[in-house]
């Protein structure tokens, strides 16, 4: 018998982290490090179509190999983690860039709040008369007549602690009291005077990365920042891989790997907050949360179907779910927590985009601003006091690392930075100093502009033959070197190249980006002269070149001082809902007067499209600023 | 190994069920009867004390004698089966008193309830404009605009189903909208036209039985009704045994025993119905949910611990917990369905007191009434239009077949009226025309009241030693035989008997019922001329012969017409607050306007209880529709 159940069992050992898992054959190799810990990127979600989970086994293994292979990796016997099957004892080399790192993100957001502080909870402390026989009535009764009301509601959770609290506190207690919709509830109570002490959190769900800051709601100040990949990545790169697996059955392992997610960084920021004080900070002393979140993982977060959302017309089941409390959404605050989920004005402008748009404060400005966040997505917003209008592309992850076969996320070891020489050599900056493994959005972009200027590639973005050894034919086309194999870092397996099928790919980001900026502006019947300011909300504005990014014709022309970055808005819009009444006033008329425009049936937003599929654009007098195509055709020396 | 195990487990059979169960030595044979599915009566939840899960084993049993047992039982093997520990296999004989059997539980109630009826739920049809991509709203936003409002809340259980239930009805659906604290919420969206079916119930949780109605709310028919043990009676069966049970690390069973006897006659009823209409009726059918219990079930049902109930001073958590949904009490109804928890006075003037008062209407009347509920406790109200007045006794369970040896449940089996001859012999009705096994409540004051008019026992409730073959003196007194065993059922292990113990058991019940009434008097300046009516809530008051309670002085002297019957109060108030906002808003008049007096510590009741420890009362002159002390010194012929 026992012999007969270790015959199944193989062990897959995983380097160079030195982690083994046993499996039985079978399991793909993607499969085992998910049990033995390990991240591996899986844009696709583990179906062999992005081919970033490139790992060198060691070892008997069934298929693995794939089209996106190119020769030298065959060569090197580099498969693909998902599709390779582990058929023995293995070793299993992981190639650095199909490893989800620790990689920078964003906690930095505006502070913007107005004093005196309005959280939705407060507390307040009472000494109550104790029970005696001549006036025994019930606790709760008793703690509403020392508040002066008559009733008020408890969620049962918190009520069944009532009694012992008020006892553990010989009837001194400090309740916490939440308004929620216009009416009070006791949140609450707890033995003694703590009313120096009121925590919340306030959360951004990416649909790569969560950020969560512990808030001391008293003093308005960010007692705490953490932040981790969103768990579900290993699920799906993008929002339609994951609604994908939700509907094939992953919907209930979506909503519990996004919570999970955010209760672990709840856990860090309390074990820190605890070490801080030298006394423990607990998750019950949370008492208000604050979430903003694309349309899809609010729904993923709050345990709704995503499947009408995926689909044309992508309907969400509610633009505003609801006020609800922590236990309902799983998450390891005080359980009666209130938690508020900003609003969604469609499928694809979600909660995080209304918290951006409440962070830059445009809404109160006479004059007109553009908002631009480019995430997995792009969303962008027109507007001002009067009116607002939003509207979503569907930018690709190509800026995120996805879809390009160099891309990786902005993280130790991706090329931020780039310039090409004259000898069509590079210089360029890695994040954490290191070697160079892949190049990341901002690189990227300017990798393109300095591909344009130095003649690379052509106004349609094709990459010309060049005589240069940096410029080579293969198979699929021409590519480009970015840098040599023995440059790169240990586990490079040739060299950092971009290839034509690549550079087509964040063209029609590009072209995305600015046909929706474009149409925008086109429909409200502005011109971009009346454009004051362009905001850049999200991770992606943090290392970006703006002019660069003008240049390729992906940010409309404007003079370089009317951008202006806010940093992760949809944080910085939580945290204000969270300590502000007016802030959270401003959310709903942001929601409410926000419109939206649907660029997928809209031909004005296919013709901008279209006419932006060059660099930097069909029309170059709409940039001025953009180098000249001449410039671009003096080639190499 | 095998045969190790098997050594340690032994069959034990219970007849005459035929059912068996396999058990580890050391092991109950009540233990073992729960197991076998067999509910035996423990009182005391299984500590010894009652004496009343006998049993005859048939084996090797260590244990199981008790001073409780008389002679004959111990000479026929009859042993207590919480006492008995298994030591090998075994045959049980189930006593039938100890078996807790189907007994009459009381389903009628009155109905008074205005039209046109008002529910806090109701249904609207809508045909909804399908989403397009031209109009890609939200769902939840979709059906909000039907119906006319910027918003509405919609528990997140409701929310997750509503983009199938719309789309399964190509957009024709019908809204369940439910009216709490004054505001609106969505319950359920069900595809198609339903509005002519409205379900809702309507739950009394007594100590010993529950009764549920199911009822349409559109018509205010009870379409079913269902009645059961509540599941906690093995635990105990008063309110104290369970609250010690609880606090003894047994409530969560406690509630769940509770939930899950709810939930058992939930189904009765919906398979009933479904039956009758030919079509399936679905858990998800019931929309609202009332419930009236004592302040000690309902903190059971909600999941409130009881400990500060118990002990002095008896605070409950909360005399009006809250509104909850259907999902946060573990019912099985719709999830989202609200449920009405009737609002208790106090730790022992409980929401089914609340719901006595409301069904009894006493509270519109100009002139004075009281109210008396005998169960396990008794209740007593006194008031009119202006005013009303609470009390409790503990009345103890000498009415509902405990503390008395021969004391059994209104079911089946039981002597229910009684006379006695001139001969001492009896005469008598038995429930289920059956042969006696032992006398319920209304037997027993029929008894008591016989005694007295033959002289049998005296003013002070005391046993003559008569010269009859009927009046027996053993070792702890007198005992009169109401029957002998050739005449009794064929479990009978002997004479059955009522002991001078037992007389003194119901003496004091009586007393404490009669004392709580003239207190209540007293402290208001009331006089019994001016109560016009004495309304009998509860099961009790269905058997009882009114007339013999008033003469052995434990209900007030006035004229039979005075006296009203409301059956099962509690479940006809619910089922009223169920059907009318009118009743739910004097309900809350009632729990607002309702003072309670507690007795505990009032010298006024003491002084009252001490002169009702006579037959009828030491002041005769109170009681002048009793029987001249003359006659019962006849003595027998």
């Amino acid at each position: 018998m026992a012999g007969d159940g270790r015959s199944k069992e193989h062990m897959v050992m995983f380097m160079p982290d030195g982690k083994a898992v046993a499996v039985t054959g079978g399991t793909t190799i993607l499969e085992a490090a998910r049990l033995a810990g390990i991240e591996l990127d899986a844009v696709c979600g583990g179906e062999g179509k992005c081919g970033r989970c490139r790992v060198r086994p060691e070892g008997p293994v069934k298929g693995g190999e794939s089209p996106l292979l190119n020769d030298e990796e065959r060569k090197a016997g580099v498969v693909l983690a998902c599709l390779a099957v582990v058929e023995g004892d293995l070793s299993v080399d992981i190639l650095p860039r199909s490893r989800i790192g620790r990689h920078q993100i964003l906690t930095k957001s505006v502070e913007d709040v107005p004093r005196p502080l309005s959280p939705w909870v407060r507390k307040e402390f009472y000494q109550l008369p104790p029970a005696t026989i001549w006036d025994n009535v019930g606790d709760l009764e008793r703690l509403c007549r020392a508040l002066g009301r008559s009733q008020l509601p408890m969620p049962l959770e918190a009520l069944r602690e009532l009694s012992d609290e008020l006892r553990s506190g010989s009837w001194k207690v400090t309740v916490t009291l939440s308004t929620v919709d216009s009416s009070d509830e006791i949140t609450r109570v707890e033995p003694g005077e703590t009313t120096s002490q009121l925590l919340g959190i306030a959360v951004d769900i990416g649909t790569t990365t969560v950020v969560v800051d512990l808030v001391d709601l008293l003093k308005g100040e960010v007692l705490g920042t953490a932040s981790d990949y969103n768990r579900q990545i290993t699920r799906g790169e993008d929002v339609i891989a994951r609604m994908m697996h939700g509907e094939e059955g992953g919907a209930q392992e979506l909503t519990n790997l996004v919570r999970e997610t955010i209760n672990g960084l709840i856990g860090r920021l309390l074990a820190g907050e605890s070490k801080r004080r030298g006394r423990e900070v607990l998750p019950t002393d949370i008492v208000a949360v604050s979430v903003a979140g694309n349309t899809v993982m609010t729904h993923f977060f709050a345990g709704l179907p995503t499947r009408h959302m995926r689909l044309e017309p992508y309907v969400p089941v509610a633009h505003r779910p609801g006020f609800f409390k922590a236990a309902e959404l799983g998450l390891k605050t005080n359980s009666s927590a209130r938690v508020l989920l900003f609003p969604s004005r469609a499928g694809y402008v979600g909660g995080d985009v209304v918290a951006d748009v409440l962070a830059s404060g445009m809404f109160r400005s006479d004059k007109l601003s553009m908002l631009i966040d480019v995430g997995t997505n792009g969303e962008i917003v027109l507007g001002k006091k009067d009116w607002l209008v939003s509207c979503a592309c569907s930018a690709g992850p190509a800026f995120e690392g996805g879809e390009v076969s160099s891309g990786m996320r902005a993280m130790d070891g991706a090329i931020d930075r780039i310039r090409i020489n004259d000898d069509l050599s590079t210089s360029y900056h890695v994040i954490g100093d290191l070697p160079a493994s892949g190049i990341c959005g901002s690189g990227l972009i300017d990798l393109v502009a300095e591909m344009y200027c130095k003649g690379v590639i052509d106004r349609k973005a094709r990459i010309q033959n060049l005589h240069s050894n940096r410029v080579r034919a293969t198979d699929a086309g021409f590519e480009y070197v970015v840098e040599k194999r023995e440059k790169l870092g240990a586990g490079a397996t040739g060299d950092l190249v971009i290839t034509d099928a690549d550079v087509q790919n964040l063209l029609r980001t590009k072209a995305a980006i600015y046909g929706a900026c474009s149409t925008l502006l086109k429909k409200m019947g502005e011109n971009l002269e009346n454009v004051s300011s362009i905001v850049i909300a999200g991770g992606f504005g943090y290392h970006l070149d703006v002019g660069r990014a003008i240049w390729i014709g992906m940010f409309p022309d404007v003079p370089l001082e009317k951008y202006r970055f806010i940093g992760n808005g949809s944080l910085g819009g939580s945290r204000m809902a969270l300590l502000s009444e007016k802030r959270r006033n401003e959310m709903l008329d942001i929601f409410n007067s926000m419109t939206y425009l649907e660029l997928s049936v809209d031909n004005d937003f296919y013709a901008e499209f279209s006419s932006s599929l060059f660099i930097p654009h069909t029309d170059i007098g709409r940039f001025p600023s953009a180098p000249p195509e001449r410039v671009c055709k003096e080639g190499p020396n």
